[in-house]
């Protein structure tokens, strides 16, 4: 079910990141912001390194948070956390009632995927959690070289699309995510590196 | 010596904030803006609670930063980081070559910063520093009833409330010292809380 509400500017977003791969936790960041502009918020969490317990993570992190009344998009990077621990969308827009927009640089290779999960426990799970998120619609972004790519639970890709557009304010990705990878990797490296 | 310059809406600073006392390593964040708009980079680094290790943190933090060239002020939130381990601002410009500006909410009671040190090692010598910091500069800020006062080292107070105002966008806190303190606290603590 599509919830349909009225984008403001400074809608609030909250971006999720997690960090680079230096142990078994895998530091996770959730960055709160208005729209594009203002961080309002930090929130963190930590999740198993290729393990099962992503949607879990990131659920009770946003559960719990003084923010979670506020948040009116949750935007991820991607559907795998932590390596390959994958989210699963529509339970965690079930679980929180906020829809959810997949956020990706690049059309993602099911194929090469699904080769990768099969050297792990319960692959089968893990590919159907991939697939659970759906449809894989382009999104034009300010810069005409550079369009990205969602997947969307709980909200249509004309509106997740919109949003995505007005949070861009500093380059073509979501101020919420590019803010969130800072952060995750600036904290467990001691600087940041690298894209969102 | 202080530096003259000119002073770009954009110009580059390093707001340095340290997390709360939950150990005896004291996570620092600095967060690498765009004047008062955009987060640029986040590092970070320890030190010891109540040490006499904030000086030589700070400085090598900043000194082994890819963006270290880049900086052209660094903001601190007062001289007293991870309990009561001083800055000397006076050594980090120097060791740096960058201007310093701390901030602080309220004037500091200096004769109950005496009492609390006296019952530490070294107590003759952190009072030394945190004098070393100088004189101290009311500021006013677009709040009037919010001033905030601030110290220098290899700058004017002229120049340094201007920075102080340009890049205080969202608040009566300059925003790399906001935004440095929402990461500490929302990484040691899973969530952002309490002010600058």
């Amino acid at each position: 079910m599509n919830r349909c509400f009225h984008i403001k500017d400074e809608i609030r977003i909250l971006g999720i990141d997690d960090s680079a791969l230096t142990g078994e936790r895998i530091l996770i960041v959730g960055a709160f912001f208005r729209g594009g502009m203002w961080l309002d918020g930090v929130m963190s969490s930590y999740l198993t390194r290729d393990g099962m317990d992503a949607t879990d993570s990131i659920m009770s992190m946003i559960r719990s948070s003084k923010h979670f009344p506020q948040v009116r998009i949750i935007m991820l990077d991607g559907v795998s956390y932590g390596g390959f621990n994958p989210v699963d969308i529509v339970r965690l827009h079930e679980g929180t009632g906020i829809p959810v927009v997949v956020l990706m640089r690049k059309y993602p290779d099911l194929e090469m995927i699904r080769k990768a999960l099969c050297h792990l426990p319960q692959g089968d799970e893990r590919m159907a959690i991939f697939k659970r998120a759906g449809e894989i619609v382009e999104v034009k972004t300010a810069d005409p070289l550079n369009p990205v790519y969602i997947q969307c639970s709980g909200i249509g890709f004309r509106e997740a699309a919109r949003i995505v557009r007005l949070s861009s304010t500093r380059s073509n990705i979501p101020e919420p995510l590019r803010v969130a990878h800072l952060i995750a990797t600036g904290i467990v490296l001691g600087e940041s590196r690298g894209k969102a």
